[in-house]
């Protein structure tokens, strides 16, 4: 039985000061869910000694390795040849795959470089995982009672590859029980506050017969609470989760915004179609972020007509029928300018909902009065008009995604609150 | 001579899928700037066989192991005791931490719990290494020729104890040699495309008498190309890198965007600065992206003029001018809609660069003359007229991030060859 992994993410990348491994977290989760705990993660560069000690390390420690990384065409893709190494296993070039990749080449109208032939090189008895997304084929190689794992480091070649393997080949080999996770989210509380509401249902969910645990974690504009529980079935585990939620959605009442994980531009479009509305954006120091993450949402062209990024105080007036006089005596940045945005997009769109967000993302342009995260946002619905002042904290991209994440989230409360 | 050094976070929730470790990246780059290089880094969780497994591996391998977190009061907190232990030495408290410990508590108005006393104490010839921002002290423990870190996980803490750590202590110990990196960014080749272009440098460079050493990094849109060097100064070690990169430019030529890892919608601004031009962008697909990549650059309200997010057909020809005549014969997706969109913006605004982005997102709107992905793009600069058609390939999002690359890239090789 599979119930221990280890995942070695290699590139020489990932020791520097700049990247950072985050394939590991994806390929936790799909573990975590069929109850296979990660015991340890190592990173180690392009390095044949390295790797070769830290995959008889793993081997030495766990029953599953999973590497990441390191199956590139070129030189320093060492992956390949150091488990071959490794595991005793001579390494032959399948045929099968240089045609793939011959393939994947010739249909973008371009002959295949030789070295990508490396691609193709595969260690006796290992099973290849098809790419979908690239060049470099996943491997699956049995060690005994043990598993090694090679996939590429490219997040969306990864993935498809290891849920293939993981329901296909890994699932049938481990304990059976399920491990699942719940993530609640929620906006307008501190984590103190959220953990305040919540504390006294974690000494009932310790003691029940699946016992649920919960973490906090606070994030830029959110705080997730963490539900984890294991029990026999998949279906068992979510039972649990769900009515676990429940109770936390009756504590914290509105400030939930999902209780499944989802993200809020998700949330406001379910909202915009379950009501038939369309909506229209109006952004200055944004600077077009909102209509990006409202348009990140498949079939999000249902509900959003446009997005005007108005960035000079001129624009606000051509594009946005934002009045001059206003902008003289009051300045760019206020209520009065963000309700104009937002109700001026929404009129010249003809649509229902109108989204304004004007304010000071910094560095430069802040004042005294009006220091760097002042950001003034108006949202307007069927039968309400809202508008906020907010103060944010932090560099540049920071203020621009609180900025978009309180206007998403007014946009939300205003249509479950709002009697049109 | 400490030359080669492995990071070791402790932590059980650095091993779920929600944490990842950010500390080694400073240490990292702490460590390179006095020649240390980081050999592997891994994680472990609160667990002492675990981390006595990965001290000793790390005891074989390296001259000087930097542990972080653990260090806490609670039970979980095992790293000073399972360091300990591995080492061979003895815990004693030290009452000079209690005191200090003590003092902070009642600094705040309370008394210590009993249990922080586990945080003074110390293994047998241990350097204290005192926490100005916290109550667990940091030590500095020499085995032999080696040496044992172990600092507190959160950043304020071990921040500030490792720079004085390094400058009295580590400093005199390494090689004085200075080590750097340099990224190049490219745009328009493949990463085989690139390493074949360059690839015949890498020999010169490995014989130089201060060898650098390449790695190619292949993401979304770009390929990076990472030159690492150490020599006997860090002004060296810079010139050595400047003039590496300079050769890596005379290959690539224009594809090369940065060769000093810059973000490309940086580049665009600072062209745009230097030559005295404003910009307006019109997207369809990209909603948004394409704006706020330009907006997330400080000081980009010099150039952008407005961005203007047309989903739907008829804010096509409301907000662009795009002809209805076009769009009922073409449809969205071409070209010249996408120069239309371009020409149509920048006119309005009045500014000098225009760019149009229309296309297929997906996951649906697909067709089989225009799959998801096929995205045309054009952009309009004083002398020229750029347009193209993509075939992107990825999830929304993916597509999405790459149109937004071709189109600043597009305008970047548009400023640099038109002759206006």
């Amino acid at each position: 039985v599979i119930d221990r992994a280890a995942i070695l993410a290699v590139g020489s990348e990932l020791l520097t000061s700049t990247f950072v491994d985050t394939n590991s977290l994806y390929i936790t989760g799909e573990l975590e869910r069929l109850g296979v705990c990660v015991a340890y993660k190592s990173v180690v560069g392009d390095d044949r000694d390295e790797l070769a000690v830290a995959i008889r390390q793993a081997l030495s420690r766990v029953d599953l390795l999973v590497c990441t990384g390191g199956l590139g065409p070129t030189d320093d893709d060492v992956t390949r040849e150091v488990v071959a190494e490794v595991l005793g296993r001579e390494l032959r070039e399948d045929a099968r795959i240089t045609a793939q990749i011959e393939a994947r080449f010739v249909a973008r109208g371009l002959a295949m470089p030789a070295i990508n032939r490396r691609q193709a090189m595969v260690p006796a008895g290992a099973i290849v995982l098809d790419n979908r997304n690239g060049t470099a084929p996943g491997l699956w190689i049995d060690a005994g009672e043990q598993v090694v794992v090679l996939l590429p480091g490219p997040p969306r070649e990864l993935k498809p590859m290891l849920a293939d393997a993981i329901e296909r080949r890994l699932a049938p080999r481990t304990s059976g029980l399920a491990l699942a996770r719940r993530v609640i989210r929620v906006t307008g509380r501190t984590e103190s506050q959220t953990e305040e509401a919540v504390r006294s249902l974690y000494d009932t969910w310790a003691r029940a017969p699946v016992p649920v645990s919960a973490t906090i974690l606070a994030s830029l504009g959110q705080i997730d609470l963490h539900l984890t529980a294991l029990a026999a079935t998949q279906r068992e585990v979510e039972a649990v989760l769900a009515a676990a939620a429940g109770e936390v959605v009756e504590r914290l009442g509105l400030d939930v915004y999902s209780d499944n994980g989802l993200k809020l531009e998700r949330v406001v479009g379910d909202l915009l179609i379950a009501r038939g509305l369309r909506m229209a954006v109006a952004e200055s120091c944004t600077g077009g972020l909102l209509a990006s993450r409202l348009t990140d949402v498949p079939g999000s062209s249902q509900y959003v007509d446009r997005g005007i990024v108005a960035y000079a105080n001129a624009a606000k007036v051509e594009l946005l029928g934002v009045p001059q006089s206003l902008l003289d005596a009051e300045g760019a940045v206020n209520e009065p300018v963000a309700v104009a945005m937002a109700t001026g997009v929404a009129a010249r769109a003809g649509v229902e909902v109108g989204v304004g967000v004007t304010g000071i993302a910094g560095p430069d342009g802040g004042t005294p009065a009006k220091p760097v995260g002042t950001v003034a946002i108006a949202a307007v619905v069927p039968g309400a008009v809202a508008s906020r002042t907010y103060r944010f904290v932090g560099d540049r991209e920071q203020v621009k995604f609180q900025s978009t994440q309180a206007a998403l989230d007014m946009v939300r409360r205003a249509l479950l609150t709002a009697r049109p």
